[in-house]
This record gives structure tokens, C-alpha cells and sequence, in this order.
């Protein structure tokens, strides 16, 4: 059988079948694992990339039964079970008995595709180290810049998208500004660095309860971000950012609004909803096709009516684990099981020391739920290294204020310098 | 005055000038220094880019007299004195009364330079980067191969070039491939990995004494490198080396044969050597232009009669230290000094256990030289945080064999990536 991801849907379905009776085989179009719910990290140059991940290989090496294939697939062909893709060194079409999708989503545009170089989003390595380059690079335009506006617009930095990455991405960036830049630079005043959150609906962190919302908007604003809810993004140009009418100038705008599931979707050939997901069964295979399984981002599930299992790491990982279980259970000519999200809490950090944890049967803010955080995050972290190197590196960036991977490499800062 | 170039010259020449009534700006067209001598680790994957840089600011951020520029220099015109370089936002011209060239070199390839494509050399960290990709992904297309004969030549690599750089690259696949890699694949057997280290000079390490190497050639063949002296390569192809006549089918070829100095030389106007090395005057100045240094990998600076100082990073550091004195004699209207290079000695690492060590008046080998050449370079690795992150990641790889930062970016892979 066939796992296509190696995401957190992915890995976990791969880890729960280490003693089943099949074999397995991992394709992904990347060699190695990321822990997602830290890339803002790595796009503020706190962590680096090889912090927050772990080649898939490695962390699937000690399973007999598994095999890792490093492919870009294409599309899947259900009719015949057969997955195309674009390999290593020749173009591959591995045939599957079962196989379970988990390939994820992308950031969307909401129609407006033309945003995208202008406005990156973050999902992979790739998207944070792009996010981290033009944090960096701004600072270092504002401080070579000699127009006071134009300045003005290189220290501003506008977030889109009031979910936890928005949130996270906008409460780190002041920080850094104020405390780990503020040394390095002579012309330019890094305490002067503008950050402005916009969240299209009625307040941040819709999926949190109201108080911790208010409470995360109150922290943010605590720290300079300038929170504006129910501002839709109505333009986006090389320097400025339109809110409705309102122009604001601004050199560097990251993107944390909207999803678009994986375009692998399309080739099932079953029905999706508006965002590209596959409306799954509720034991999460396809209609028509019981050997097929979706999970994680990629798959639509409902909660309870109306309400969809969220687009988190819980989310996919007990979904990887659920379809895995409905393998196991066909093998055995045992009726499948519905997908059952136990939903383990909300969390967000807000800048290097407060946090809002929703937990259901408890709710955190403040300090607490920052070290709460700091202990779930070092916890779930895949593999022995990462974790003390992530350790090692929170430790120094927490008690000295600085950052420690700031680096904008050559290839990238070669073809921003102009002539 | 300014200095151009946030290598070992150039950031020595600025700490020297710390304390002298100048104002002293640093051009580089990265954002960050490097430690040179440890890039092989990063080529190889056991360190982050991160653990082996620093940003420039950041290390020059106490000295209120000093600024940092991250500008792409064109080109020097000494007659008018002013620097010539794309900057972050625009095009820069900027004046100097003073200037200290420290711009190094990149890799040659003797006259070929369509090799460079198939063969990279190691200078920078994007050149290591791209070094890590082809070698990780080496063995994912042996992975994913069904031919015998390509199989093999994916699991070869050639490293061309005997000095500590080639012999650094070679010593660590063998191990690399034996141990850290052997559990992850499934299809291919990583202990059937051949190295080939190819110098066409009489011996390997030339700059050391014959009997050290000697003993390294020996302990590069007891870790099954194929050492190859007196053997120059002829002809490069998309997979195969050429040795005169003999073919060796490989699919992965490493450079790290020889030195071109910076072209921004050129623009001086001054008689450079046959590497486009600046023949300085003894007090790195250069002819006809008292108020202009070049040191490091740029100056071509005799020790004594024929001999070169090395381009080592002891040479550029005592180079830039001489240089910015020079310039604050003659700020006080003293007569400058010549450059006198002390040489501390020459050290090569060969596998994770191993080194040579020629101290002049002691001479190292095995695992004692190995232990030196560890405190040496965490003592010299510039900022805690790298030493402790090095230490941490060096730590790990001893004592697991496994190697901790083996990413292949998407943007890579993908390129790589094959319909």
C-alpha cells in the first residue's frame, strides 16, 4: 500500500502500520518531515530549518515494512490504482492496493493569485526561508534607503490573517525589531518598526473562544501590533497594502489567510468543497472507492454538523491514525470505523512570552500558557537532535534577546541587491 | 574608510580598527561571515548553515564606529576613490579615503569553466548548500534506480583536489554513507558507497610534511577512499570523470582544486599574478596607491623567496590585522610596516576520528590531532551560540553516527525532480 505525504496525516498513518501485514511505501515530494507549528520560527530566523525537521527516512527507518520513495506526484489514477509522479531520476507509476492521501494544502489568494509573489505565504521550508529573506532584507533596504517615506514603508510590515500563524508571525516581529536588530544598525531606529495584523472577520483567533481572542488581540496590541479586524485586503502592490480605501505603505506583507487544498485532490475524481478538499466518507475513504483514504488538511470532516474537524496537527495525525486502522480493519475483513476528532485544545503563542491555550475543560493566558506551550512544542518534536538543538537555541534567543539565524543566503540577497 | 569583504580579512581589519578615530564602513554582498574551514561539515550535512555563520552586523554591532553595507561591489575606481556596488535598494557609489580589499576567491576550474556546473567547489554557504543537495539526493536516485550501472555510478562520488578541502569532503562520506545512512534505505546498500579523491600533484596535503601526508593518505584508504595521485582530470561529463584516459562512471563530482582571486581586483589597475592575485607591496598596499590594501585569499604576498603566504584563514586574519595598523600609521603620519605572516601551523581533519596537525615544531596525527583540531576550532568559532550549537550537533554525530541536518530544500528537489 501507498502513503502519499509526509506530513503529520502521513507519518502517523506510516507509524501506525509498523506491525501491520503490508508493506508500505511513503512518497513525498520533499525528503524530510516538518513540525508546521513552528516554520514561523524558522521565517523570523529564530530556529533553523534543520530544527523543525527530520528526514522521512530516518524517522521511518526502524519499520521493516516501510520503503521511502522522494517523488512529486501528478495525479492518481483510481480506476486503475496506479499514482504518477515525477521521481528522482526517471518519471515513476507505482501501482497501490490501498493508499492513503495526505497531501495537504497551500496557501489561496481568494481569486487573486497575482498576490502571491508579492505577499508569501508559509507552509514549507522553502515558504519560510522566502518569509525570512525579505524580514531580513527589509531592515537591511531600510537602513541602506536615504527618503524618510520610502524608509518608513521598509520598517513596516503588514500580516494577513488573524489565525495562529498571523498571530504568531505578527507578535514575534516587534521583538526581534526592538531588541535583537536594534545594536546592528546605524541609521535606521529598529524601535520604529510598524506591524500591522489584518483579520478579515470580526476578531483574531476565530477558532479560540471570545475572551482568549480579546485577550491574544490586548497582548498583541501590548506589544505595538496594530490589530485591525474586519479590514479585508482589497489590493496589494510592491509598496503598499489596501485595506478597503485605506492605503497603507508597506514594503513586506506575509500571507496567513486562506488555504487551498493540495491540487492532487482534483484527479479522484470525487466531489471537493470550495477550498479543494475531498468530501470523505466518515471512516475518511472516498465514495466509490473503499481502498482509497483522505486525511488531514487535504480531507473535509465533519466534526458535528456544520463544524469541520480544523486544520491542525491533531487533526491530522488521529485522521492518519483512523485511516491506517480502516486498513488494518479491510485486511481483516473487518467494517471500517468512523473518524472520531478528539479535539485536544487550541493553542497560539503571542511574542517570546505569552501564549492563549484553549483546552476545553480549562483555558490559559499569559505566561502560563506560554510555558505550556514551550513544553508541548519541545514534547511533540520529532526526533532526539531537534529537540535539544531547539532547546539550545530558545535558551540563548529567550536570555539574550537575540535571534540566531540570521541569515540571508547569497543566491537570494544577490538577486535582491540592484544596480 | 572601508573595508570590502566580511571574510576572515576583512572582519579582523574592522575589529582592529575598533578603537582608531576612523569611521570605517563593511561592504559584503552577504549579510553574514562565514567559518570557511568548517563548510565541508555543512557540504556534508552535519551542521546548519547557521552553526557555522554569523551576521556581520551582528559581530561588529559594539563598535559604534563601524558600519555594515550589504552591497554587491563592481568595481574600484582608485583614481576618483570611490567603490562602485549594487546596493539593497539602489545602486551605491560610495567615497573612501581609506580602503582594505579583502574580497577572497572563488573555486577555477584551469581553463574550463563549463565544468562548474557539474563539479562545484566550496567557497560559500549557498556552494555548500548546493553541495548537500547533490549529495543527499545522490542516494535517493540510487534508491530509485533499477539500472546495475547507474546505480553504481549514483553511489560514486569524485572529489577533485588533495588539499584539506578535498581530503576533509572524502574522509567523512565513507562514514556518512556506513553508518548515518544505512538504516533509511531500503533498496540500495550504503556500504557500497566509492569515494575517489583525485590530486594531480605527487602527494596529497601538499603543504604539510611528507611524512603527514603520508599518514593521511593511509587513513583516507583505511576508510576505503580511492586516493588517486598523479592524476589530473581531463574531461568532466554528466556521468563521468575523466582521468587521461581512464573513465570512472560517476554521477557526483566535487571541486575543490583551485583558486581564482576575486575579479573586482581587475578593476585596480594594478599587475596581478597568473590566480589574478594582487602582487601587493610588502605592506599590502598597492603600487602607486599608498591609502589602498588588499589581504587575504586576494593578495599575492611572498612569506619568503617564492613561497606564498597560504590562502588559509591565518593568513587573511594576520593580513587584515597589518592592514588596518598600516592605515592607522599613516593616520598618525608614521611609515607603515611590511606584513610578516607567522605561520601557527596547518590542520586537515580526515573522517570524524582523525587528523594531521603540522605545528613546525610538533607534528600530530591520528586521534590526538583530532581532539586538537576540535577545542581549536570551537575556540575560534565566532559567537557563543554557534560554538554551542556546533557542540551540541558535533556531540550527536559522534556518538549516534548520525548526521543531523539532512535536508534537501523543495526548491531543490523539485528542480531535481524528473517527469
Amino acid at each position: 500500500m501507498v502513503i502519499v505525504g509526509g506530513g503529520f496525516g502521513g507519518l502517523y498513518a506510516a507509524r501506525a502500520l509498523r506491525t501491520a501485514p503490508v508493506d508500505v511505501t511513503v512518497i513525498d515530494r520533499a525528503n524530510h518531515h516538518v513540525f508546521q507549528p513552528l516554520l514561523y520560527q524558522v521565517a523570523t530566523a529564530a530556529l533553523a530549518p534543520s530544527d523543525i525537521t527530520a528526514p522521512i527516512r530516518w524517522l521511518l527507518r526502524k519499520q521493516p515494512n516501510t520503503s521511502v520513495l522522494l517523488a512529486d506526484v501528478q495525479g492518481i489514477d483510481v480506476a486503475r490504482r496506479i499514482i504518477h509522479a515525477r521521481g528522482a531520476s526517471r518519471p515513476i507509476e507505482e501501482p497501490y492496493d490501498y493508499l492513503i492521501l495526505a497531501t495537504g494544502s497551500r496557501h489561496a489568494y481568494f481569486g487573486h493569485p497575482e498576490w502571491e509573489p508579492l505577499a508569501p505565504g508559509l507552509k514549507t521550508i522553502d515558504d519560510a526561508l522566502e518569509i525570512r529573506q525579505r524580514f531580513l532584507m527589509a531592515f537591511e533596504q531600510a537602513e541602506a534607503c536615504d527618503d524618510k517615506d520610502e524608509r518608513d514603508a521598509y520598517q513596516t510590515f503588514v500580516v494577513v490573517g488573524g489565525g495562529p500563524t498571523g498571530v504568531e508571525l505578527a507578535g514575534v516581529i516587534p521583538e526581534i525589531a526592538r531588541n535583537a536588530m536594534r545594536a546592528d544598525f546605524r541609521r535606521i531606529n529598529t524601535r520604529r518598526t510598524r506591524v500591522i495584523l489584518v483579520e478579515a472577520g470580526p476578531r483574531i483567533l476565530p477558532l479560540f473562544p471570545e475572551d482568549l481572542s480579546g485577550r491574544a488581540r490586548r497582548d498583541l496590541e501590548a506589544l505595538g501590533v496594530d490589530v485591525r479586524i474586519g479590514a479585508a485586503v482589497t489590493r496589494i502592490e510592491r509598496d503598499a497594502v489596501f485595506l478597503g480605501e485605506t492605503r497603507i505603505a508597506a514594503r513586506t506583507v506575509f500571507w496567513a489567510a486562506g488555504n487551498a487544498a493540495s491540487p492532487v485532490a482534483r484527479s479522484l475524481a470525487v466531489p471537493l468543497d470550495k477550498a479543494g478538499r475531498v468530501l470523505v466518507e466518515p471512516d475518511l475513504s472516498i465514495p466509490g472507492h473503499p481502498e482509497v483514504f483522505v486525511c488531514g488538511d487535504l480531507a473535509a470532516v465533519f466534526e458535528r454538523e456544520g463544524a469541520l474537524v480544523p486544520g491542525v496537527a491533531q487533526g491530522a495525525i488521529q485522521g492518519g491514525r483512523t485511516a491506517a486502522g480502516n486498513i488494518v480493519r479491510l485486511l481483516r475483513d473487518e467494517p471500517t470505523v468512523p473518524f472520531r476528532y478528539l479535539n485536544k485544545g487550541n493553542l497560539a503563542t503571542i511574542g517570546r512570552s505569552r501564549a492563549v491555550a484553549d483546552l476545553g475543560f480549562l483555558r490559559l493566558c499569559g505566561r502560563v500558557a506560554w510555558w505550556f506551550w514551550l513544553f508541548l512544542h519541545i514534547l511533540y518534536l520529532a526526533g532526539f537532535r531537534n529537540r535539544l538543538s531547539v532547546l539550545v537555541q530558545w535558551g540563548y534567543a529567550y536570555f539574550t534577546y537575540q535571534r540566531g539565524v540570521r541569515l540571508i543566503t547569497a543566491r537570494g540577497s544577490g538577486s535582491l541587491l540592484r544596480r
